[in-house]
């Protein structure tokens, strides 16, 4: 048997014991009649966390967005300005299209996470009847394909003055928002201050077990809500989740500092072993996660490492790349195209985990850095 | 302060002291990566239940109905024949229309839920350029609107024949399927025998606090699983909420006999007040939802009727209408249309709510009766 | 070599030479510019014809009705309330669904073509979130599967009151609507008075060769405008058509009379026959469509009798069913449904199709019910 | 009265006398029921030209791309990657999207209208359930917004390559598709042989007024048929547009070549003038669009100049540059962006429009500069 460390996405955190307690003690209702008062505790405070007027609680990330796309572009041939690395663009397959109808014209994402905004401009369309309208602006926050990174706040504000000029809205999709906000040392009220709606993960880095949130003003949410039954996710006694993420935001989010911290650690690891065939960007790390670049003149691709790192070789348990009881130790992580991995941290990372990890990482990297050179 | 006799619906029951201690009890992972044991379980268990190969947990019954008309119609231009009484038709929001493209040709129901097979047959589209695909057929089975009735046996076989001849699939709105199957004293395998998918939520008469299953092939539910994905219905420590569906299937399905019973002692009360207002179709009542129809020449509005059942009168607790500790009594109730209420049986209403209900019901009734004629 | 008289439908007329005259003659331009003076001086002339602001030429009446649709029901959730046997239900392959995700929720149609007012007030939908918005109720005047009815004024004035009543607009699909005003003795403005937008045919009866308007409010056709660009229904010198639109209306509205004069007297005959099989309803024939229904007892099928009709027998020719020049005669017809066969008179029937016609139809309608008895 | 040359675009054409006989001299018939010979003959020879099985004669260009993409796209959930300058995306109001939930995933076009294939190929999907399903590329020769350029045989040679590696169909959009073929100096055949269907216009510098082709396998025009029933886009005497059509292929193809000269004419006239604000790619001008670039320096606007070329200033007609009638010369441009407009050579521009369009566009643009410096 082999010990596994899972640091393929915050996403498998489960419930702490905090949460479960919560689960069963709390307060529930049909929410559908808009009477649990979890879901209601829930709702409120995470509105007023973000500086908005309502929120609404729904089963994952990707309905929040597409509700919230949805929602801004209530009328036929409309379009959202996306950038090509989103998660709206690369991993909600394309709901936003196929259920909604919506365009999404993607752009170029720059490293850091954001577009450069002439080439933003120049993709509003005009009024001319050969176009749709483009009604909406989405950004991610932190930017999940980009490495984690929390987008530069005057950038947005940059942003922000550029729609409001062309009277577009924007959207955040910030399910790692509390990740950002503790990266810019920013209130998430900050952070989302300009942007008309939001989506938050609490099943991510907060490890609550289900649910995210959209957010925004009294009317957008009570349009929300209708697309939420239309799409099937008006959950009844929702306060079962709700109550865990209620926890998640008093007990999992200060605790978002050292994960980053943690990132920050192995990424340094990394880093200083030098090989060729694996490097890090340390100066732009900013929270949980943490991408490895293989250069594409290697001939390494990235599903060799992820398989790799899933292994454990006769050498590793003859050596001491193991734990003290003897096990193999596996890391499990994904990639993000050819030739990047991504590992993640969160909650149910322990040191001793980190530890574990760091040790196969180094094994296996200078292992495949030695068989490719 | 009144007492509250909740029986709007049986999606209004809250999780058991049982259901609580499995949610926090049972093993949960990330169910996007299928790794959620409890989840696992659950599908393989309603699936075995339904005598089909897999099974897909969803948020609600109203996304599994849309995932399954999604799956069945993929091809462009597709149509399902459903009854115009049917929920998908009448409280779906149109979703499988306005998400998925789909055209929903409605016939009329018969009373018990049924309908003619004649009209299903004539208007099953040929294969003329002018007109849609008929791609699927539904039936709801007990049938809400129609009052909880359980289809005729036979009458599923019959309809099950006609398809196959046109090679039409049939896919079953389970979301009360136990009800029918305690009515009818079959297993849900034959209930469902002839159904190529199935619905059946766990959050109605069974008690869980959210979650439904969709059932069918292998294949089917493969591409279910994308289709899941893009709605955003794809949740990850779902096993938190399976586990109490778990139990429900344990627990709460051998007390909906129960449900049954004391539906009819509640019908056969209002029945015996022989008020001309107020009737309900004792012959006819097979399971926990009781309708109560005003005759069409009455002046009355079931609008009204659900508005008085919610207050209580100073005459109320001046006399005997009232609680052992002198609280007056408030019945919930919904209306279906102008002339129609449903009272609804379920895990939540104790013997003493049942009596408390009877007291109230038989109060207003004759009030408003009186007053009317 | 057997003679063909074409009845299928009104559709299969050809271009008089006074159109060809006016195709050739016409000034034309490229209309998406709004530079085709042709097509302007259509859309002005048919848009006072029917009282209206304004109106748009498209290159077909499904066209023409799906546009409607999408600008009244340009809000995502909306429905339609259609008669289910109107055009826009049976035989436009449900592109108001497919492509613009809009529920057409069906009602029956009487045997006039007018459906029940208060199944439609029953129909239309409360504003709970768990239904679709109802955003319109369309008629089809004359009513094509009724038998080329013209729906009763006092009807349409009794629904446009109820319409406004719950704020919801009418549309006229009046493919025929010039059908319905010879028969009714009305200006189409007057038929056309509540309806908020109407389409109108030239290739049917009026017999231009392709093209189809659609009529309502200033902005209304502005928005159509755009949606007919998004279908491509834009065309280019589309003066060349219009120019034969604007013949058809000058030229062919005055002779609807005489095709409606010869469906009576075609279906004269086929009642004077008092065959069993064959069944005309004389006193409700209003305009250019004759159906012809077989008993339900009847073993003989629509389908038998429109291949039979296409044939010409040895018995024949060798007889007098036959031309001056001794060549068979051949009545192409079309069925509606397994039991009724349409026969369309028009523009291109002369007088002597119709009477060789005539001797056709007696020929094989007595051959056939002497068969089948 | 100015005497006006319209650049706009080669649709303004208007049918020749040629043209306008055959459109009254043709055979035509019912094109729904498949009977309009004109049609069958040019759906069948534009088949044989581009080396195919089978075309559809549709209403625009716009149209016979989107049928294309559905049919393509039948499947739920599919994309399309498009160029981000391509008409599909730019100027077909994202019909494909709207009507159809088609993901356009849209990559950079480089200046040739050609896109990298690495970009491409990297832009492709897997086969996880996060993502849509890439099942289209399209292309478009000439390519309109790179200034009419024909696409390098090569390149597409080895985009069919990759994309047969891939097992994912091409379409090209071929609106200009013979001005491709004649500067390639190649058939129509060659250079559509390895794309799956393709979009070809009668009404662009062919100069017929109303229509297009849509040609691919028997199946896929089949299928193609059934969609342009649903779109609206079928036609009844449709011969009379085909007649047109048939006269473009053999009177108007071979004259391209003289718009090619001629648009090099006018473009070595600009470039002569040697003015810092006016900028044509003289080595890259393939066709008959002639792109003229203002330096992103300059202060000067398109629009400024599209509006300059349409008016005509006292001085003008009080010197030289003005017709023999004395009458001022508008030359009617379109501005494709901010900084570029296109000037458009086609039939309907004589020898003499195009000295005269010279001598007003030397004097504005002459003009303009000087006030910009």
């Amino acid at each position: 048997m082999a010990y596994i460390v899972d640091m393929r996405s915050d996403t498998v955190t489960k419930p702490t014991k905090a949460m479960k307690q919560a689960m069963i003690n709390s307060a529930v209702g049909d929410d559908v009649y808009q009477e649990d008062p979890t879901v209601n505790a829930l709702e409120s405070k995470i509105a007023t966390l973000l500086g908005k007027q309502a929120a609404l609680f729904v089963p994952s990330g990707t309905m929040s967005n597409l509700i919230a796309i949805m929602v801004h572009c209530n009328k036929r041939g409309s379009e959202v300005i996306v950038g090509e690395l989103s998660h709206i663009f690369r991993y909600e397959v394309g709901g936003a299209t196929h259920l909604a109808g919506v365009m999404l014209s993607n752009i170029p994402n720059k490293a850091d996470g954001t577009f450069d905004l002439n080439v933003l401009e120049r993709r509003i369309r005009g009024s001319d009847i050969h176009e749709p309208i483009t009604s909406l602006v989405t950004i991610e926050n932190t930017h999940n394909v980009c490495g984690g990174k929390a987008l530069p706040l005057q950038w947005v504000d940059e942003l922000a003055e550029l729609c409001k000029k062309h009277k577009i809205p924007i959207h955040l999709d910030g399910a790692r928002l509390f990740n950002a906000c503790e990266y810019l040392q920013q209130s998430p009220a900050r952070v989302a201050r300009d942007c008309d709606s939001v989506s938050v993960c609490f099943s991510k880095g907060l490890a609550a077990p289900v649910g995210s949130a959209l957010v925004g003003s009294y009317h957008f949410i009570e349009h929300a809500r209708r697309v939420r039954k239309m799409l099937g996710g008006g959950m009844r006694q929702a306060g079962v989740l709700a109550a865990a993420a209620l926890v998640a935001l008093h007990e999992a989010v200060p605790r978002l500092a050292m994960d980053h911290k943690r990132a920050r650690i192995l990424a340094k690891v990394i880093d200083g072993l030098s090989l060729p065939s694996f490097r890090v960007d340390l100066e732009n790390l900013h929270t949980n996660l943490v991408l490895v670049h293989i250069p594409e003149a290697s001939p390494l691709r990235a599903a060799q490492v992820v398989e790799r790192l899933a292994q454990v070789s006769l050498a590793e348990t003859q050596g001491d790349c193991k734990t003290a009881k003897d096990e193999g130790v596996i890391v499990k992580v994904i990639q993000f195209n050819s030739k990047t991995i991504r590992l993640t941290l969160h909650l149910d990372i322990t040191d001793e985990d980190l530890w574990l990890a760091i040790m196969k990482i180094t094994y296996v990297f200078k292992e495949m850095d030695a068989a490719a050179n």
